[in-house]
């Protein structure tokens, strides 16, 4: 057996933001599909220190791999002056069953293909002409999606809101090293009553922010609340969207804000259509000016599958 | 990040059957006792080539680490010449949520573990004085089995029955030249009914015996179902079976050959024991000279996790 080891500088030497994005659009559309075989993603979760693991997995049908994702969130981390996330992605042949390939990637896949994913979404649902962008969150996946929402939204100036008004300090004056226009504001609220579009990339337990602060003709791309007992958005924006999508149905209902909705009662889930199901028909819709719009988004094996596969072939070259 | 790789050569060195068998004992009794904590294993299927592909993961309560077993079986792959089964296993830290190591172990870890916990169960359960042990079945873990069990049972005579005789010959064949007492027979049924022990490991999807064929004071630990579609027992055994042992009720009755028999109504789920609390409580108990015993072991992370921390343990040494 000879097994490919694939190190994170080699990933970081040879990542292509645009290909990730076209691979993990085409991703979802597949599993809007039914394209995937993905079973229920595997989970554990940590009280002390607090931390959880995600294991996605699968394969496209008549594929001749299958991909094996795990992904970890450690939240006392940065105290170690460690990362948050780490992990590791495996590769096999769905032919033989034999180990073909090993990302020690250390996260930063899942990372990738979770910033793709919120820019795709954004670019679907958001105004083209988005000139405001709140980032909400302060963290590792909150920087990723400024930058990958800096690739859609070029001119667009953002604003950062977290818990921590340093953190948001910090992470504006990184954006700002890299050439992007960014400030930090210390209310949340205040950050997104200013923007055109609102990004939630937060470990938060508890709704971010109330409905009331979202202006009308604002497009939400909710990141965080991808495991059980995480939740970033007030229940009651779903009521005011004229569109909701979700990755992956399932998956948002049991542990996504849109969950949160559908269990209080105030949307049905038949109000919810998948991502990539939009990604196809994008053409026939046109966004009202006035519209809320809200993508909430779990994170899917296929977008896995999608960014192993890229890296796979890009590393066979 | 700096993740140990154990290559299947360093584990060939270093593996020592008493220390795992002791863990994977002490593991079954911290399964049984709910000291582990382990959802249920992921699963993918494959039809051509037919192959399955097992994610077991968990952790034990406290622990500093957690694992994650994968582990493939391809049965055309003989075919490429090629081993049925591969896979890999990886440890996590459970305080940083980091890659610690990865067992490169081709699926080594898991036949072992499996080899083990069948041991076990014939130990606790066939009779002391057993002569004559049938291993139905003529692959790789039927051939650990033997081996496993030769430990156990030093002066039995192995008597090897599988589908094509040829490879039941070639099996028999290997055991002598191991120094073990070993032959073919053409017929699963005539090897059933001379033995005080039969062990079952196949990927069979269909009973391999009828329940008649099976001699009073005969213990059978089945060992191959261990995902949906595969079946070894006649369901009626069952109900001939004194003690019924399970390594895990829910798994065992979801895909184990005890679901066969409960789902037609013949036994009850609470006629089974889990196999950690018939350890643990051995010493109470004493087998009757003429009770059939039945052992349904589907594999459960509790395993993959004492022989990782064992592997661990001797690497750091």
């Amino acid at each position: 057996m000879s097994v490919r080891l694939i190190t994170l500088k080699e990933l970081e030497a040879s990542i292509d933001r645009q290909e990730i994005k076209k691979g993990v659009s085409d991703a979802l559309i597949a599993h809007a599909k039914g394209w995937i075989v993905s079973p229920q993603p595997g989970q554990l979760y940590f009280k002390e220190p607090v931390g959880d693991c995600h294991i996605k997995y699968g394969h496209t049908k008549g594929s001749k791999h299958f991909v094996i994702k795990i992904a970890t969130g450690f939240y006392d981390n940065p105290k170690r002056n460690l990362p948050v996330n780490s992990g590791m992605v495996s590769v096999f042949s769905a032919i033989t069953g034999e180990l073909e390939a090993i990302f020690l990637d250390e996260g930063w896949l899942t990372s990738w293909r979770t910033a793709a994913a919120g820019a795709i979404a954004s670019a679907a649902l958001a105004r083209p002409d988005a000139q405001i962008i709140a980032i909400i969150g302060a963290g590792h996946q909150a920087e990723l999606q400024a930058a990958w929402h800096a690739d859609v939204y070029p001119n667009a100036s953002f604003v950062i809101a977290a818990r921590v008004f340093e953190k948001s300090k910090a992470l504006a004056d990184r954006l700002q090293e890299k050439g992007l226009t960014a400030k930090a504001v210390a209310n949340i609220e205040d950050a997104v009553a200013s923007a055109d579009l609102v990004i939630t990339a937060t470990p938060a337990s508890s709704p971010l922010f109330r409905a009331e602060a979202v202006k009308t003709g604002t497009h939400i791309t909710a990141i965080g609340a991808d495991s059980l007992g995480k939740q970033e958005l007030d229940p009651r924006i779903f009521v005011r969207a004229a569109c909701i999508v979700v990755d992956d149905a399932a998956q948002c209902l049991h542990h996504g804000d849109f969950g949160f909705a559908v269990r209080a009662g105030l949307v049905r889930t038949e109000q919810c259509i998948a991502l990539g199901s939009f990604l196809e028909s994008q053409a026939s819709r046109v966004r009202k000016q006035n519209d809320i719009t809200v993508a909430d988004l779990t994170g899917v094996a296929a977008e896995d599958i999608a960014i192993a596969s890229i890296f796979l072939a890009t590393s066979s070259k």
